[in-house]
């Protein structure tokens, strides 16, 4: 087992086998020993994260979706690292992407949940720059999606 | 002719000149084997393809802006590879912005619309990583701007 | 001094020094000659800079938060750069998200904020790929956040 999974399991988190794509798209694009993710939906073992943050859904809830958003964006890379996390060299950069209210100013706190989980899984190589931003909406209705770059080796 | 254009006949589409700058930004900028290429909004030879997904446009008329925004991007990659496209060795990522209400929630089939064109026209290499995201509103309200980062050779 | 920073002088403007990060993200991350910085948002001396544009803010307001963004991208650039702006190649790539009302449709003079301050500063190195979408909403209601992409030496 990895360093890195095993510092997963401590903390409770088991990487499901990433999923297939859904389209004419793909999980994931290696280009050098950069690899880019797509965005990476809210979800759980009981199915989707949906909500609107402001609206139906709290901070709390958010940076918890963020969380699942961080697990699925892990899952991707060991895929890309073909089964071994100690490949991944750094979190490059996120673009967390919050479905909210238009008068919701919070989205730094709901990202949180993702770039907390990330440099506790981590440490030091899991810190990343990152854009938080809300989006209008999100497919599914999904509270938060997450896309990132990756280096690994 | 490049086996891509070929292709690309094929399918009826021919690839306009690449669209000049209108500000103090560029269409496409490479650093090594990486183009980056602005947000291409979505219109056609009658012009700009605009109105807001959920209210005055549907998810069918959505897929074939999102379309356009694919070729007006091989238009720009094909400008940086010289004239020849097959010198484009993967499409990397893609990250696609629908202009839409706050409850829409069918963003990916929107911008299967680029996905799908670009595996028909480009086969394997043109499967990519991708985020799928509402926007609160688009320059001169287009209906889908689409960014993209792609590998030349 | 750098003949970058003399210029920036002649402009009128002195880099911060770049803010320390508030979380488990940072300012920027660098892989090989690419730094990315992180969503940096508006504000000048007296703050933030906060608004809605469609609402409580005019195109020319938000032109102006803009560049406050593009002072702030550069000065975490230069930190990136230990302090020798010089060693700067090129603006790869933006992304500028606006607060906006959802009817809002000219991101783009908005961005250019950015963008012309980037070029005034910095000549043809300034000059750039980039997006210009508005966002649902942005953290702590800025007016503008600007993500950038950049090759340094």
């Amino acid at each position: 087992m990895s360093m890195i999974e095993a510092n997963l399991k401590d903390l409770g988190v088991t990487l499901a086998d990433a999923p297939a794509p859904a389209a004419n798209y793909v999980p994931f694009v290696q280009v050098g020993d950069l690899v880019f993710v797509s965005g990476q939906i809210s979800q759980n073992k009981d199915g989707l994260i949906t909500g609107k943050i402001g609206a139906d859904m709290t901070v709390e809830d958010g940076a918890a979706a963020a969380r699942t958003c961080a697990i699925a964006l892990l899952s991707q890379v060991k895929a890309a690292c073909d089964g071994d996390l100690d490949r991944l060299v750094r979190v490059v950069k996120l673009t967390g992407f919050v479905n909210s209210t238009p008068d919701f100013t919070d989205q730094p706190k709901v990202i949180n949940g993702c770039s907390d989980f990330l440099v506790e899984a981590l440490g030091d190589m899991g810190r990343h720059s990152r854009s938080a931003v809300s989006a209008g909406a999100l497919p599914l209705n999904v509270a938060v999606e997450i896309e990132g770059i990756f280096q690994i080796k």
